[in-house]
């Protein structure tokens, strides 16, 4: 049975893409592996595997008794069942590092960077293995999408530096243009299920004991949500009763402005608001500059519930 | 403050010659760091050091407050004090992933060789960086320690490689010669209290929520220690109580006849000797083959333990 390479729950493009290229690297170094996903792809990834004529991994919601690899993440949290009775054979990740711990070594590449995919482009480059167009250009996009097209402050030169690379293993010429189209599908949020949109990009978080949630959606320009923000408060609060949650919280992310919406429901609304030393009036607050929930809002939470 | 640059507890040769590679290269990335060491060297770290001409870095019982980077080791129970009160900056490391998790991401590369020496090595090329001709030396030595001369169920081509490579740029001819040296150095316990044999190279494990501490003593003949194995029974019961194991082992390595007696004090003698299949008559047994703590060792009791 070949090794399966998962990324984490309510997949997002990298975690779709570093799947699908680590298991074409993991193979071609002698490990036979398949790519899986542990959710439907969001349209962002849809556009991303039509563009470049990649096929959407099987999706895969137990791997008890499997060898795996993971990658885009290293949390129990947001890990498929039957991950305690898996082997890790290596994890390939650019978030803190999380609380899954393995019996045996393990090859674990885990950078600083802005997105997944750059440190996979780095691993074939060391281990002198050509990346296949179509996985370039996907990888790109992962790239572009993690980074915001570079603004986020979670990009780094060693992003840029992939991106420019796959461009061109892709031949990809303009990949702001590029970039901004993906973008454009992510925005596109009519006739989309108020659920949809809240677990498009959500992650569960222990912080300090306590179950917190966290959402972000992307747009390129926030007056697209108008419509849909009441819905998206009435299902966020249906997700907090179902889940346990101490808060959760939804950022909506202007890619234009450069800055996040969040909407908190909390137990603790004032130890929410701490976390960015605001005060929330209501259950909205303008975060300017925020843009990256790992780098500037799950920090601040674990301060803040520390 | 620069940052430091620490390895695990009971600090064998690997432990402590990559916390000075380790600084040597991020500092030269750019991130002043100082290499540091839980504990005294042993008599085959001091061999090492005087060989190349290093200095024993300091010692360093407790990191709040710091930024750090962790070489050798991913454990809470083998990190120093004040190490949740520490930033993680990095982990470099060739064991199976442990239970320390960061609160921001970090640059982690944990790889599946037998030493953490050669994951520094492959950073070094990576990096483009060049390996100053004393810290290969100690390097290769490590390596050569880790491995036990590559006879080790650790050892990789990647070991093998890095050596023949570090030992081009220290200028080391014979590195089996260099190797048996130092493994006759690491064999004179001759005049060493029975309590710094034990702690050489010894660690506590969680074993499904049991203490459970395993020691090892490698020598290139097992009838070296006849003289002192009453005295290290003694010093292990003393230890059990003390630390209030479950269970404490130690393996006397003879890495000629490539085995090890497993002297064993427990609560369920049963459950370890059916870690190996055997059954314990009286507190010890000789386990053929078996050379590695970590291969071995670890991952049987892990099994036995769940």
């Amino acid at each position: 049975m070949p090794a399966t390479v998962i990324g984490h729950m309510n997949p997002d493009t990298d975690s779709i893409v570093s799947a699908i290229a680590a298991a074409d690297l993991y193979s071609r170094r002698g490990v036979q592996s398949e790519a899986a996903a542990q959710g439907e792809p969001t349209p962002e990834t849809a556009f991303v595997l039509e563009k470049f004529g990649l096929s959407m991994p099987r999706l895969k919601k137990n791997v008890a008794g499997e060898d795996v690899f993971l990658v885009d993440f290293s949390d129990l949290a947001q890990a498929p069942e039957g991950i305690r009775e898996a082997a890790i054979l290596g994890i390939v990740d650019h978030h803190k590092l999380g609380d899954i711990t393995t019996a045996a070594p393990l090859e674990a590449w885990i950078w600083p960077v802005g997105c997944t995919s750059t440190v996979l482009k780095n691993m074939f480059d060391f281990y002198r293995v050509e990346i296949p167009r179509s996985i370039a250009g996907a990888m790109l996009c992962a790239i572009l999408s993690d980074t915001v097209i570079f603004k986020s402050p979670t990009c780094t030169a060693a992003d840029k530096k992939a991106v420019e690379e796959l461009a061109e293993i892709a031949g990809v010429e303009d990949t702001r243009a590029l970039g901004l189209e993906m973008f454009k599908v992510k925005s596109a949020v009519d006739g989309t299920p108020a659920k949809d949109l809240v677990f498009r990009d959500y992650k569960n978080f222990d912080m300090g004991g306590k179950k917190v949630g966290i959402g972000q959606l992307e747009v390129v320009d926030l007056s697209l949500l108008d419509n849909v923000r009441d819905e998206l408060k009435q299902e966020l609060a249906r997700v907090k009763g179902e889940e346990g949650c101490h808060s959760v919280c939804l950022l909506l992310t202007d890619i234009m402005k450069e800055g996040s919406d969040m909407i908190v429901l909390s137990d603790e609304p004032d130890r929410i608001g701490s976390a960015f030393n605001v005060e929330l009036d209501g259950d909205t607050v303008w975060l300017p500059g925020v843009m990256s929930r790992k780098k500037q809002v799950v920090p601040n939470f674990e301060k803040a519930f520390k």
